[in-house]
């Protein structure tokens, strides 16, 4: 049963290969030129940069786009379909698989599954245990709440009335005014931002992101059809680069703009107020739609900052219309629940919900319930406290390990969230990733959170470890690390660079 | 801040406008051209076929798309924008809109908030009350079970290891042996259709789809921008017409089909075991995949065939490679759960888990511990037949209703599911569902079930009501057609039919 998902076209495919190349600044010895290709095709195959069963462009465009012999392709091609990593049938093309008993591909940001692990430190999704006893607290709540909801048919597709009084409450606490019209409960964050995308930017419009910025997010959009349009964040935690949004914003004019402006994902940045107060105004001027993800914003890790954190980005947007906002339960509470919310404008939340019968239908009742209960009890700041607690041992853990063992990686500190940004030494990310899943470390590699290949000097690392598992997280990079200097980062036996 | 989800193409407007006008057969007076074009928008937009936020063509292709003059059409457009339906602006077009402070557009099919109902009967969506004590018992069940979860990050791409062997095991004993490498868990059936859409028949790629079909998931396909290939359904509970879809298959080449084999929504109609064998066979020669919507598998409504059902459509696919069975919790047990699941080759179903982290990431680990609970402890089978008696109950009491109360429709009785598709005697099933909207009870009309406007003279009820409120509800219907047949339905005061 043929079957693709997508095709990638000879320019995107050749951008992808020299984006390896230029990381490449290892010193391995040659290899020919089409196991150099089918190698780099391989690793974006097993990194998830190219999908499974996506249609790979036809030979001679292959070797036009890369300015190599047509031969050299045919026969990288014909070295993937030896390995399993390409499937051919004359007439319909070729297009990309994964050998029968290889584990998924290592995209090392969708979770491995924990009863999987083994012995493999997880660096990939930055997601922690539950802050018991909450969870269970929130979900015997839940349950004692639940009769009056189990006599009907379940199905609420703006979000239980009591969870939305809630979240408008909350928003309302922090400076926000809001009513629960205006708040739509979502299946986590990637609900809530699928259904903007689908209603804010159809496909072939423009997006302006955060560059780099949250992997899963910019793969939905490019999904959902969208053409992504990076604005470089500043060095640091410097952040927003407002010149350069604004510049952005007019010229490209894109339909919306997607921006992560508390505990930015991957970098840790946090927006100031003065940031906060101009990307509105620029989204404004522009006519874009400021999609604003608080998912991390209850994750300030530094105590100050906790108690008195920036105000939201919709406070700086008094008529209301130019900034949606996005939260979830999932990074501050647990992953395992899958509740999300978008507060915007009533007419916008009504025009979300519309479209909701054919997406998700709604929201799991009993979860939200549990949420609902938490936020009255005050059992949401106490399992934030925990899990605040909880990301801040691990950074503080992990920061010192990668000290110690990656001197020459470069990053800075984050106040908040749950992820640090790395530049690798020089090295290929994605050569990293590769050698640390043999490892036993899986860590996503930087170009995961950019746009056509950038970011491949990085690698992000979640505070998801401590003590000695981040020493021994730490000291299996630095393996992966130095296989990769030694140029023996794919296959011990023949250590390569790009020579096509 | 303008927004569009999409572009309503002038051909497809006026396709959609000359099916009201087929199936408007009542002898109301006539009225202005433009004001028959404009009301016949109007109940595009408010019944959901054409998505609010979308844009419409130019006043000049629909004219000629029409048949009218631009003036007519020019004159609709002025008073959709009076009433607040349309907005336009100079040089970006028009697209639809709802008057502020009016409800939601009532396409029928999403479900009135139950909240939100008030003196309204709503036959909306097909989901009946939670079958209790079991959902209460499961989540309890879940509760027990879930400390060793909680210490995980919680996000398991595949579905928790314990309800992957559940759902594995109740295949198996079904008769079909299954492997827990063969299922995904998915949230709900919608997300189950999403991840297969996405695989197995990208954008512009066309799917076969029985006629009518279940309306969500048709709207799924069609936002994932299919092309769907109706294959008519035989009259009655006769199902599946061979002939036709062998004859589809092979011309239209599509790259998958699907079929409601159970309890077919909105027909009722069940396959027998020849017609889910030749199904299978006929999809294989075609090299299309089969997709099988199994959501209403559980609900056999006589208790001789709850006792033997047919054999799964997968029985009839020994290479295995050929059918994709969908299943659900949602319509067997609740609604307000949103866990489904694919069983497919371990193949596909490593893709689909591949594509998962930018949809939805991960489904509730709670509600699958719930899942898996209920079948461990018989609780399932439990649970179905409670909500069997209760569907059975509702079924004879609705249908009671109807042939006292509305003696000119006509349908079939279904021996399982959860919907009874009936002929509104040759008036429009839209006018019915708009006329009933003000009296009191909503009903999805045929048009949500069929392509390109088909099926305007049907109304689906679903078996969600009983005793006095059934007799109600046909009672409201009955003031409806009247209505409808009067020609006064859609403004008391300028009763019309469509003369453009």
């Amino acid at each position: 049963m043929t079957q693709w998902t997508s095709a990638v076209g000879a320019p995107q495919l050749a951008r992808l290969i020299g984006s390896q190349r230029t990381a490449d600044g290892n010193g391995g010895r040659r290899v020919p030129a089409y196991r150099a290709l089918a190698d780099g095709v391989r690793l974006l195959v097993l990194e998830g940069r190219i999908p499974v069963a996506a249609r790979l462009p036809a030979e001679r465009e292959l070797a036009a786009a890369l300015a190599v012999s047509r031969t050299t392709v045919a026969a990288a091609y014909e070295a993937l379909r030896t390995d399993g990593f390409l499937e051919s049938r004359r007439g319909a093309g070729s297009w990309t698989s994964v050998p029968a008993g290889n584990p998924l591909p290592t995209r090392g940001l969708e979770p491995l599954p924990p009863e999987a692990t083994g012995t493999m430190i997880d660096l990939g999704c930055a997601a922690l245990p539950a802050p018991e006893p909450w969870l269970t607290r929130a979900f015997q709540g839940a349950l004692a709440d639940l009769p009056p909801y189990a006599h009907t048919h379940g199905d609420y597709p703006a979000g239980l009335p009591a969870l939305r009084q809630a979240l408008a409450d909350r928003y309302t606490a922090r400076g926000v005014p809001t009513m629960p019209e205006q708040i739509m409960v979502t299946t986590g964050a990637m609900g809530a931002a699928a259904a903007i995308c689908r209603l804010m930017a159809p496909r072939g419009e423009r997006i302006a992101v955060d560059h780099p910025s949250y992997a899963n997010i910019l793969q939905l959009m490019r999904d959902a059809g969208a053409r992504l349009v990076p604005v470089a964040m500043a060095d640091g935690l410097a952040g927003w680069d407002l010149p350069a949004w604004r510049q952005t914003l007019r010229a490209a004019a894109p339909r919306m703009a997607y921006v992560v402006a508390d505990f930015h994902n991957p970098t840790g940045a946090l927006a100031t107020e003065d940031q906060r107060r101009d990307l509105v105004a620029a989204a404004r001027a522009a006519g874009a739609a400021l999609v604003v993800d608080e998912s991390m914003a209850d994750l300030a890790l530094d105590p100050a900052l906790a108690a008195e954190p920036p105000r939201p980005v919709a406070a700086f947007d008094p008529g209301g219309s130019t900034v949606i906002t996005v939260g979830s339960a999932s990074k501050a509470l647990w992953a395992g629940l899958r509740i999300g919310w978008v507060r915007a404008t009533p007419d916008v939340i009504r025009s979300l919900i519309a479209a909701r019968a054919h997406a998700d239908l709604g929201s799991p009742v009993l979860e939200q319930l549990a949420i609902a209960w938490l936020m009255a009890a005050d059992g949401w700041e106490e399992a934030i406290a925990i899990r605040r607690d909880r990301a801040r041992e691990n950074r503080d853990s992990l920061v010192a390990a990668v000290r110690e063992h990656l001197p020459d990686w470069e990053f800075t500190v984050p106040h908040g969230g749950l992820t640090l940004w790395a530049r690798t030494g020089g090295l290929s990310g994605s050569r990293i990733a590769e050698a640390g899943e043999r490892l036993g470390v899986r860590v996503p590699s930087g170009p995961r959170f950019g746009v056509d290949g950038a970011f491949e000097g990085y690698v992000r690392l979640p505070f998801t470890v401590a003590g000695p598992v981040a020493t021994q997280a730490a000291t299996r990079l630095a393996a992966a690390a130095r296989l990769v200097a030694s140029g023996a980062a794919i296959e011990a036996e023949a250590p390569r660079t790009f020579v096509a």
